[in-house]
C-alpha cells in the first residue's frame, strides 16, 4: 500500500497518516509518498500511483481547508475514514530570536498562529510553503528563518524551538481525510459510521437548504457539519457540504439520499466511513 | 467622516470604499485611513480613530475572509453596508516574467490564483502581505518580485502588468462590509434591506439549526448566506453567520429574532443594511 501525504518527512500529514493506519489496520506493508502540496495528494491519487491519500480538511483555530473541498469536488474519490491530529506549533530556526526576520509555514499553519505573529513579529516577512515539515527544512538554510512547525520537525530537521505552543488557542486539533479511488460503499465494519455528501441547491428557490435539512430531521439523522463553499460561478452562489451520522447502505441514509436527489441541482456521495470520536 | 481601509493607496478596499461612497452617500467630506491588516481596520473602528471601517469578507473564488468572520465576533461594531467590487488580479512587477523568483499578495490574492501559480511558477517562493497593494509596493524593490494586484496598483507604483488577468476563474467579485461603532438600528432609507447575525447552537441539540432555518422559513425569509466558522472551543464545534433578507426593525424579522434567541446559546446582530444588487 503505497500513502500520500504532505512532504517532506515530519509534515502533520505524515502523523495522521500513522495513527490512522494505527487505529484501523493491521497493514504493515505500506510506503509514504510525500507531495509538495494538497493538489498533489489529490492528483497523486487519480491519477492511480498511490493506493490512499491523506489531506487536511478542517482545524479547530482557522477551519476549512478550502484547497481541499475544492478537490474533493473536482475529483474523482471515496473517503474511507478520518483521524484527529492534536497541533502544537512551535517557531523553530536555526539562529535566535532577535535575528528571525523572515517566518515560514502552511498558510493554515500562519492564520492559526496569527495574533502571536502580530504580538511579536509584526515586521517580519511571512512566507507560505506547501506544509509546516517544508517550512522547517526551508528554515534550516538561513538563521534569520523560522518556521512554524511540529516539534517533531525541529528534531527532524535540527532546529531550536524558539517558542513551544505558538497557535493563539491551546486547543488546537485537525481533522484529516483518508481517501481511495472511487470503491463500492460496501457495508462499513467498523461502527458507527458517517457519510459525506456535496449538495449544490437551485438557488431560485428559498427554503431549499432548510428542505433538505428537513430530509435529515425528520428521520433523526444527526447533522455533524454543514459547511458552504462558494460555486466560483458567481458571488452568493454556493455548494454545501454535509456530514452526517450513518452509513449510505442503511435504508434510511438511501431514503435520504433519495428524497434530497430530487430537490437539488447536483449530489455527490464522497463516502461512509467509521466516524473519529468526539475531540473536547 | 475618517474611512479605515487596508492600506497603503490602491487596494480593493480602498475601491470598494469609493464606490460604496458613490453608491450611496453625498458625501465629499471624507478622509481614508490606511491600515496594515484587516484586524486594524477594525481595532481602528473600536479604538474610535475612525469613523467607519471596510473589509472583505467573502470571495467568489476563495469564499469567506477568516479573519473577518473572527473580527466581527470578537468586535462591537454595526455592519451599515455593503459592496462588491470586481477583482482582476494581475501579475506586477518592475522585471521581466522570466527573472520572477518571489511572488507576494494577500493570502486571499494567492489563494485566488493557485492554479496559475502552479502552472507559471512552480518553483517561485511565495510571501503574503495585509493587502495586494501593499503587495505592489514591495515589488517595486526588486526586480526578481512580482506581486498579484489590481491594474490600478501597476500605474500607482510604476509596475508593468506581466500578465493581467491571472485569477483560476474569469469572474471574480469580493464582497466588502462597511462597519460603524454600534448605533442605533432604526428603519433604513434604502430598501431592500438584509439583517446579519451569529448564532451559536447548543452543540448537545441535534437538529438545532434546522430548527433554526425553520424560523425563517415559516415566515417565508429568505436567506441570502449560511456560513459556519470554528468556535474555537473544540473541532466540530461552529458558530453560524447568516445573512437574511428583511430589516431588524420589521415585526416579522422581530419575531423571528425572538423566536431564535429562546433556542441558541448565543445570538449576535451585526447590523441591517441595503442589500447589494445581485451579481450574475
Amino acid at each position: 500500500m503505497i500513502i500520500a501525504v504532505l512532504g517532506p518527512k515530519g509534515s502533520y500529514t505524515e502523523k495522521a497518516a500513522i495513527k490512522w493506519l494505527a487505529e484501523n489496520s493491521s497493514e504493515d506493508n505500506y510506503s509514504i509518498e510525500y507531495c509538495n502540496d494538497i493538489q498533489d495528494v489529490f492528483s497523486s491519487l487519480t491519477s492511480g500511483s498511490v493506493d490512499v491519500g491523506i489531506t487536511p480538511v478542517e482545524n479547530s483555530i482557522e477551519g476549512s481547508v478550502g484547497v481541499t473541498l475544492d478537490m474533493l469536488l473536482e475529483s474523482e474519490l471515496s473517503i474511507i475514514g478520518e483521524t484527529v491530529v492534536t497541533i502544537e506549533h512551535c517557531l523553530l530556526s536555526k539562529g535566535k530570536k532577535e535575528d528571525i526576520r523572515i517566518i515560514l509555514s502552511h498558510p493554515q499553519g500562519l492564520a492559526q498562529c496569527r495574533q502571536f505573529l502580530k504580538d511579536h513579529f509584526k515586521d517580519a516577512e511571512l512566507r507560505t510553503t506547501g506544509s509546516t515539515s517544508h517550512a522547517a527544512r526551508l528554515a534550516t538554510e538561513f538563521s534569520e528563518m523560522a518556521a512554524i512547525a511540529s516539534r517533531e520537525s525541529a528534531q527532524m530537521y535540527d532546529l531550536n524551538i524558539l517558542i513551544p505552543n505558538i497557535q493563539d488557542r491551546e486547543q488546537n486539533h485537525t481533522r484529516f481525510l483518508i481517501m481511495t479511488k472511487p470503491g463500492d460503499m460496501s457495508e462499513c465494519k467498523r461502527h458507527p459510521c458517517k457519510t459525506s455528501i456535496i449538495v449544490y441547491l437551485d438557488r431560485d428557490r428559498p427554503g431549499a437548504l432548510y428542505e433538505i435539512l428537513g430530509e435529515f430531521a425528520s428521520r433523526n439523522i444527526n447533522l455533524s457539519r454543514i459547511e458552504s463553499r462558494p460555486s466560483k460561478r458567481a458571488l452568493g452562489d454556493y455548494v454545501f457540504y454535509i456530514d452526517f451520522e450513518g452509513h449510505i447502505s442503511d435504508e434510511i441514509i438511501k431514503d435520504a439520499i433519495y428524497n434530497i436527489e430530487s430537490k437539488v441541482g447536483m449530489l455527490k456521495v464522497l463516502g461512509s466511513y467509521p466516524m473519529y470520536g468526539q475531540i473536547e
